[in-house]
């Protein structure tokens, strides 16, 4: 690699001193306009790189914005992430996103990075293993402004942005057990995860209204990566009483499990009848189509992008705006009929 | 926000000249051991932020690599991401990743973010409207690694990674032709592109040594966004004399058309054979299942993580290795049997 530019190299080009070349960067107030420009422009032209000098020099700011998601092979991410980016990309806001790919030492690395990189402000969506928040704590003690959506945690003067989960779930079941089912299984993501979590607890809350008592082995915890499809397919094999419901925590799994559930001569609805979460177009792709909960993704983007820009132009305080819960609408469509 | 810690906050606070503390973090050779340690130390701990302290000093290393890609919501891209996610994991490197939304505008702000964030080496697939590449220069000219991937373009000493579209453009076609299709229509994504351009070309060459004549009107040029669905079914409506064959340059549109084309009462494969491209794990879930073309993705992810992180460890000289093709295989399902 050829070697960076640095504020040394601009001195001597200048014949000035380090100190002078740093101070003008800094836009430090003992230095004349007119040397800071002429350092600026030799810094331009020689392509110096520091993130405070790439943007606006007095204001200290990158105009970039960092965002963290578990993964990005997702449609709902990516459905989230083109929110926020039509809204800051509105307001000359860029966005770069780094993936934790479910790993909380993932996502150290990636705060970091983000961190380092000089963002105004960082968005983040929780790994499946995050336990400690100290790689967040940086940002919030350096009063950059974090935001949390989807899958959150209440750390102080942080907002969040989700649904209400616990409800979605309940209506998902309660569905399920309308449309005559009495043995539904339940397959979740990491329940250390809020969204997780909560769609459990509303699962098991509509069991409980209708008087069907939970049982332990209609809980599979699993990290929702397809290469799990089969030990659930093996699970409903093995399920004595048969199972005659399926909750998934999301569409891209559930999909995938009324595919193999075809292939082992399961008829949908009328054996099993399924439920997805998110309302991603594969529900649509799939035959029979499938019901699902629609969860307004775009419109979880635009609102987060909204609130830190908002923010970060002085128009809103985030501390004061703590929760924003979007609503979520159950889709019923085939795998569900009676 | 918080003001940001400058190396005069350091200075003040540990008693040195703000010139002390801008060579100790740059490493400088007139500093002693012990007061880049001390000085070092402070940094860490009051939170400075520059992408040249951030990681290694001496190296002036960043450990992380940008990628630009021009949409998140694809599988194909996710599937290479994930390949090069996990090379660079595996050796401490970090992704930050950014999408022009095949925006040429957005993808030189990408590339200057990047840049600004200081990143070791950069990598992109180029968006639909790139004509131009001196947003790129300026990497060349650092001598930051830049490669291609997928939308490549040949820029002097930058590697590039696909596959042989026009082969696959050919075989795909000719496959379609072999099953009895003589009307063949082609959906296909920004012809400014190497990759959509190829298949074009493979698809007419494939028409020409069948003898059979390429009409205009059998080439349709969309940005494979879904809403641009409805236009595509219109024309297969009016086309006369009738089509009977459909070759589309991504899996997801194929999916959406055939969905389209069964609502419209249309018998797939009898009345119009389909062909995607990708393999996209939708393929396999719409019905009939998709025929298409497996385009190694988490392969390519892999061996651009691999040329990029061996030239930036002196493994590999990334100017010997010009470009690297990668094999494709027809995927011959359901959607176009005779």
């Amino acid at each position: 690699m050829g070697k960076k530019i640095t504020i040394y190299d601009l001195a001597k080009k200048l014949n000035v001193s380090p100190a002078t070349v740093s101070r003008s960067l800094n836009d430090h107030p003992s230095i004349s306009k007119k040397t800071k420009e002429k350092i600026i422009d030799a810094a331009k032209s020689l392509g110096y790189r520091t993130n405070k000098f790439a943007a606006n020099l007095s204001q200290q700011k990158s105009n970039t914005i960092g965002v963290i998601v578990p993964r990005l092979n997702s449609n709902f991410m990516s459905t989230v992430l083109a929110g926020i980016e039509k809204v800051a990309n509105d307001v000359g806001y860029n966005l770069i996103i780094s993936q934790s790919l479910e790993s909380a030492e993932k996502e150290v690395l990636n705060a970091k990075t983000l961190y380092d990189s000089g963002v105004d402000a960082l968005m983040i969506s929780l790994a499946y293993g995050t336990e400690n928040f100290d790689h967040l704590t940086t940002f919030i003690d350096r009063k950059i402004p974090l935001l949390f959506f989807d899958r959150v945690f209440d750390l102080p003067n942080c907002p969040t942005i989700l649904i209400d989960n616990e409800a979605a779930g309940y209506e998902a079941t309660e569905h399920l057990i309308n449309q005559g089912c009495t043995n539904i299984l339940h397959i979740a993501g990491g329940l250390k995860r809020n969204v997780y979590c909560q769609r459990f607890k509303g699962y098991k809350r509509a069991l409980e209204k209708y008087g069907i008592t939970f049982k332990e082995d209609n809980l599979v915890e699993v990290d929702l990566d397809l290469s799990r499809v089969p030990e659930v397919i093996t699970h409903i094999k093995e399920s004595d009483p048969k199972i005659d419901g399926l909750f998934v925590a999301n569409d891209t799994f559930a999909v995938h499990c009324i595919k193999e559930l075809k292939k082992e001569g399961y008829n949908i609805p009328q054996d099993i009848k399924v439920m997805g979460f998110n309302n991603d177009p594969v529900s649509e792709v799939i035959s029979p189509n499938l019901s699902t909960m629609d969860y307004p993704g775009y419109k979880m983007g635009v609102l987060a992008g909204q609130s830190i820009i908002g923010h970060l132009n002085g128009a809103i305080n985030l501390q004061s705006a703590n929760q924003i819960t979007l609503r979520h609408t159950l889709i019923i469509r085939e795998s569900t009929q009676k």
